[in-house]
């Protein structure tokens, strides 16, 4: 704990994935004091079709 | 934002997904307020293999 | 089942939040299928210091 | 209602799947006193290129 | 990991949770394996006016 | 899109979260490409009783 979830798009590199999860480990225990080991991150890809904003799909633009 | 996720079993055709999104974003706009282009709507299919009601799974039925 | 989440800024009155619990549910299900009965609905309020866009939270625009 | 996820790395068989289903909706109605009927289960499998633990991913170890 | 979320509605004891919590523990560790210290448990407390089901909010019925 | 969510407990000052979306939001988009404008960030904190690790909750270590 902190439980960070990271939703985006797939299609993101493997180094992008690994440079993600640094990252935002560091930015999570610098800013609210928790243990970089305590830092929890999970990333959950979305497909283009199951994704809108304003009712229009990524899939469909 | 709002932010809207639909977790649904898997097997809905990619013209049930858009119309999905569709009316969804327009029935949180309408009944919130929020301007149409602020609503973001996730998909999240689940397996049948992955979801239970009353500890019986919907792969076991 | 199908799950819904809607995630958005405090600050609706209880009569918009019956409304979006309908409608949303209406939208599920006359577009997936699923009867309504099985829509489940939950809202998630969010607190303008705890949600950001760009960087910025909604608490210090 | 109550709405159960679990996140865990991919890799678990079929049977331990039913078998978590089954077991985790027991501890819930016994303890919440909510019916096993009411009780609802989703399991959501991790890649190891997709979770990290103080930075590091399952993946890079 | 793994994650475990537990969505019910408000108003159970706190003891209630402190079991909630143990039983929960033990049934994933136990059917998928990992060890005890690896499963984490988080509850959310849903208002009843924040819950719906076939359109028809908790606080409603 | 990108959408975080920070799950956390309960407990870090307004000036902690501002900075916690600020830098999460730096990390995600330098990693991933993505528009610092598109990185949506959600702040959700939980209170020690709602949160346990190995069976044993937060409040009652």
């Amino acid at each position: 704990m902190p439980y960070v979830t990271v939703k985006m798009l797939e299609g993101r590199t493997d180094e992008q994935k690994q440079e993600l999860c640094k990252r935002v480990t560091e930015a999570v225990s610098e800013t609210t004091g928790a243990p970089l080991g305590n830092v929890h991150v999970i990333i959950e890809e979305m497909k283009k079709s199951d994704h809108s904003v304003g009712g229009i799909r990524s899939s469909d633009k």
